[in-house]
């Protein structure tokens, strides 16, 4: 194992495919210890991890406040409504007072792309990004290629299919560029408008029949609709998006037995998932979402003890 | 003492007296580490226990929060508002999320009767009631036996008022379904608007007058008066509610001298209690508060050390 | 070092200047600790210290959180929106109830002055003030002294400017209040319309013009301009506001070269301060965030072992 000198984790981008795999598998660690009677390990004790989430996600945050203490840091919440910030402080100003607090890590959430960055660029704790604007939400990534990599043994050759709304989606986007670093074959599918300008750029194949790209996937990576896109003309319908996009039993016969399904969460049942999917033997849902602790054990793990 | 073998606790209905019997004992140890000067136990230590809550309850949460860590467990609280619902996930794929992440115990609370029933029919954790509804709080419950039973010594032959808002209230219908099992005789009062019919299959005695309920009690329990209930027509104002069923120091001369006051809060003053009868010597009201930690920490420790 | 006797950190004034003296002696060992590798200590392990904030504010909660948790005690947050009181239920009874859980300390921000005091009357847990209404923000102004002594050796004979709004102000009266006491030449400056009327009584000289303060002073503290303010026709804008007192690089050419600048933050970067001045060599700003920690650590843990 090489030794880790990233002090951040900002984006999927920066990660070789050697620094993937060593989080994959030093979470490969972390996953059992969450599966003891006692689920706790000393490894973060003294340090302190705070969540600063400039936009509400309860199930990231949970999931990284659970990460924290479990390698037992010490936690602190700190949700930057709308309403505080227009107190007039700035981001890097509320981040810096953070920061002075003697904070290892702060692990950050906000609407707009690129703030993960300048925290980095201005500050000396570890930044994590949990997410930001349409950009990037590595920790997802991440999660995804573990579970996959869990479930078929390997990642090189693996086809992905996601389909969904991929232009706005950070989650597409951290996972077309980390996928095909490790291998995969990725196709993107969704509405035409709903598809962004050059994302085969990035190394993912386009498809606009999600027939095909069900019928050439081992994998199919499913996306929240957001409801409010509709209002923005991007498809004339919910429904219309359901019976054209919208992934069931019946449509999953033309695919392999074995095709494996994932969805980030949270879902809309009926929409961009069914039921019978959702809940059926081929999902992995919830497989990710335990996944998702063990990465971020491994990310924090890493992040606090990089030398650089 | 009988082996634990319930994973949840949804209701006191589902309670043996002997089970009753046995939280009750077990959280009169549990009630001596909150007063020592380290109030802190190791008894789940590395357990993960989730505060997940629908309906807001500071006073509710902050209890089990604080049961929780003195047993040493790792703790996380999620506040579901009604907005991030209208996301569009289900309240189950919610708990299913949460639960993916190796949660031991999920302690919720929600506006609606029946959810955490639906949750523990799903789930593999033990799924804590906190209130659901009007239907049921077990924990206040057993806090409210656990309080009379260590001020008279016994519960079996004990005459218990419970006046107020009956219909709509989830603490009294868990009391006179966990008291009356306990061999207490119970007698509801209020507005005939506010007692529900056939509330006496459940054992209870009804009676209209609180003079009446007064002179043949033990113990009072005063439900909090919700001002919403007036604009429904319940009662006609709440000046005229606390006229005919408020308890002041006046009133209580026509009962016993030892006559003990209870109440689940939050209280509201001058309504359906007087100060000086919230405050005076007959008044269990805080300790009630403390009994709660006590209690929960009971319910918590064995739920999760149950064998099934 | 004397024995400590104060349960409660209520006001400066009722500090003696030993006393004073002993909380940053304490926090000057404590300032230590954060800069550990493992920033805890088991001093307060199996006490449960409560953040009761009615007025929110994540830098000071998070401050007292992380100085509780680097103790090792047990920490909760209770934020009480004005939705919640307006249940009806008192704010002694809100406090009460949170002590009947066997808490050891209630952390207490309010927006009216003379809560932390009414609580303290009634109640037997430690009362910590962390702001009450325009009156006393006793934790920053230690924090203050602290900073200001550990860079420049000592308190006594220094000359502080306060510049800003004096009259809303609880940062500046508890500054006034302690640093007088400690010795300190303490000027307070600001439109005539913000500076109280019998300031001067307090120990404090009043001057209208900031380059004269800036010219006499060895410490400036800036204070936030609340924008609000203005709408009450305090000063007739935020532009002129900034034109008359706010500090840059080119108004500090007036004062000594090594001039130290403080701010209790939020800033409003460009109004009261600017960016030059803020992120400047003469800058303790950030200082005096990690200071806050330590600060708060020494008053939790000598309150909490205090005996009366």
């Amino acid at each position: 194992m090489v030794e880790w000198n990233k002090r951040h984790l900002l984006d999927v981008e920066e990660l070789t495919k050697e620094e993937i795999q060593q989080v994959l598998d030093t979470a490969k660690s972390f996953k059992e210890v969450s599966s003891r009677d006692v689920k706790k390990v000393p490894a973060l004790r003294g340090k302190t991890v705070v969540m600063l989430f400039f936009e509400p996600s309860t199930r990231t945050r949970t999931s990284f406040e659970l990460a924290a203490k479990r390698l037992s840091a010490d936690t602190i919440n700190i949700a930057v409504s709308s309403s505080s910030m227009s107190k007039g402080e700035t981001i890097l100003d509320t981040a810096r007072n953070v920061e002075a607090m003697n904070v290892d890590a702060i692990v950050v959430r906000h609407g707009s792309s690129g703030v993960p960055q300048i925290l980095a660029n201005n500050l000396k704790s570890s930044i994590i990004n949990a997410g930001d604007g349409c950009r990037s939400h590595p920790t997802q990534a991440l999660l995804d290629m573990f579970t996959i990599k869990e479930k078929l043994g390997k990642l090189e050759g693996i086809k992905v299919g996601i389909v969904g709304d991929i232009m706005h989606s950070r989650v597409a986007r951290s996972n077309v560029v980390g996928l095909t670093k490790m291998g995969v074959e990725v196709t993107v599918c969704g509405p035409s408008t709903l598809i962004p300008f050059g994302i085969e750029k990035l190394g993912a194949k386009v498809c606009y029949s999600v027939e095909e790209v069900i019928k050439r996937s081992d994998v199919l990576m499913l996306l929240r609709i957001q409801k409010e896109r509709q209002k923005e003309n991007y498809f004339p319908s919910i429904r219309e998006y359901a019976m054209e996009f919208g992934v069931n039993a019946e449509r999953l016969k033309k695919g392999k037995k074995e095709l494996l399904i994932m969805h980030p969460g949270p879902m809309n049942r009926g929409i961009e998932i069914s039921s019978d999917v959702a809940d059926g033997p081929q999902s992995l849902i919830l497989e990710q979402v335990t996944n998702g602790v063990a990465v971020r054990m491994a990310v924090l793990y890493l992040a606090l003890g990089a030398k650089e």
